[in-house]
């Protein structure tokens, strides 16, 4: 099969063995699959990682232990857990230390035409969610995991703190959910899209600082202390991006304002399908160029230009 | 009066101005004052400041605007606000903009014959508290902040990571209220002296990651990467110790393992001070040496040496 692969760097290989499904995983034919900053800081080094990166999809099952899987479309929960351990047995399987996790951690990834999954991972699409929306499924289940991590006030003073791709779909679900969050970024040109989608958004170095929450989404290490000044004593930062590179964190203002810093990654995949589905949350106005696997320079060129939102590649 | 003056380096002098109360303010004759992390930080050029350290006392009201308040034994809340300010107003006077802080932000501290507070900073304590035991009163309050921050179950595996004296205090509180903590360090000699008192202690090269809450107590950066390393995905990390230089943090750790990191710092003085006249929580086995103010050299020399817990001052 067809596979960009990352080695040294990202190539093309054309005669990739095909994925073979251990027994419990289901082999799927890759449809169409974005490109995140999470692919962007593996290609830079992050995790070590080697071989097919990807993990945002859709694709359709063709081979499974689970007959009535087979045809389906399906996204994918990323992360395959163990189901032994102690973190599984406590439901925490996204937290298993065994895991491995589609194009991020021992197991290849959706850049290719197949990958493979453990069936219980797949998520079946009802029709009314397109294909290019479904590539949404798991960023905005990533976004929906704040709300499963901590108590959040429909009137509190809501920072999302970068206008990348990630800050955007977290912004989306916040208002969608029925808060106000201000988007702060400095691409102009964002900050209008996502104004002309109804956020609020204000250029960075306006914004004063007394947020009862920021979420940071900018995927740096200056980005994270400029969050840090922008929450108000006793509020919360949630970090969402995971950076390469060990970022220099004056850590006293957390302790002097007693902040509290929140960690927060994948989620489940129900309520960003529910969301999709039910058209609550539309990410498709976010899409900047799909391009075909082949033609995977252009579209990685396009993914890592900042005026651009999201890139997709088709199989 | 006599004050222990920090400008370049710390010094007596003899012929300080006496403080004089602003309006709302009490007059305090500090009798006794406990040497904390923080007072080391000081000198060592934590927030510029400069001017008289020391925020740990028990001392007697001579002149105060309450007149049932003058002749009392008092501990004093450190932070003073301004209570105007929306903090303020949202009752966290502790965290109000405006605030001074004893002995650490523009308003000289304890370590001097006389101090000034606002008149509700002041606590009378209950005869049953020894003076020893009352200058804990604000470190015990500090400790008891935690309960005040976040949701803590009775049977979670709790590490508190330092061997020092917040450690110990934090420990011993975690212990009164049927917690059971395990604290970890690398001084054998304080690991053992916590034993004695009833503690559970381990060498910390010997710990094991997989603790649902650990309490950095350390002061340093490496101690707080330790203290990542050794919490479980999903658990907490309370950072109670500020240190003075920006600390190389891996932060994708948090994310990855969906850490939640508070900050926290002062607490009500309300639930110290129960806990101490109650018998329930003991501080004085921790005091290394009680020093006159004029052997302030001696005094700091011991509080710098990692074999000891806590030096008090006497004025």
């Amino acid at each position: 099969m067809r596979a960009l692969v990352l080695n040294d760097r990202l190539s093309l290989v054309s005669n990739y063995p095909d994925p073979r499904p251990a027994p419990g995983e289901s082999l799927v034919r890759v449809k169409l699959a974005g490109i995140c900053g999470t692919d962007l800081e593996l290609i830079r080094g992050y995790m070590t990682y080697r071989g097919v990166p990807g993990h945002e999809f859709v694709g359709e099952v063709v081979a499974s232990p689970n007959q009535t899987l087979v045809g389906q479309r399906v996204a994918g929960e990323i992360n395959a857990a163990c189901g032994r351990c102690s973190a599984c047995v406590d439901g925490l399987g996204r937290h298993c230390a065994n895991r491995s996790v589609l194009g991020i951690v021992a197991r290849d990834g959706a850049f290719a035409d197949y990958l493979t999954l453990p069936e219980c991972n797949l998520r079946p699409l009802p029709e009314a969610i397109t294909d290019e929306a479904a590539v949404f499924v798991e960023p905005i289940a990533a976004a929906y995991e704040i709300f499963d991590q901590i108590p959040l006030r429909r009137d509190a003073k809501i920072l999302v703190l970068g206008d990348g791709r990630l800050g955007a779909i977290v912004a989306t679900v916040l208002k969608a959910e029925a808060y106000k969050p201000i988007v702060g970024g400095h691409h102009l040109a964002k900050l209008k899209r996502l104004q002309a989608l109804g956020l609020k958004v204000e250029l960075e170095d306006k914004l004063q600082s007394g947020f009862d929450v920021v979420v940071d989404c900018t995927g740096n290490s200056a980005g994270i202390n400029r969050a840090l000044a922008l929450v108000r004593p006793r509020g919360s930062l949630i970090l969402k991006s995971t950076a390469a590179a060990a970022a220099p964190l004056n850590l006293a203002p957390i302790v002097i304002n007693e902040v509290t810093v929140v960690g927060s990654r994948c989620g489940r995949f129900e309520p960003a399908i529910e969301a999709i589905a039910s058209g609550k949350v539309d990410p498709r106005p976010f899409i900047d160029g799909t391009y075909p696997l082949d033609d995977f320079d252009s579209a990685f060129k396009a993914a890592m230009d900042p005026s651009n939102f999201k890139i997709l590649l088709r199989m």
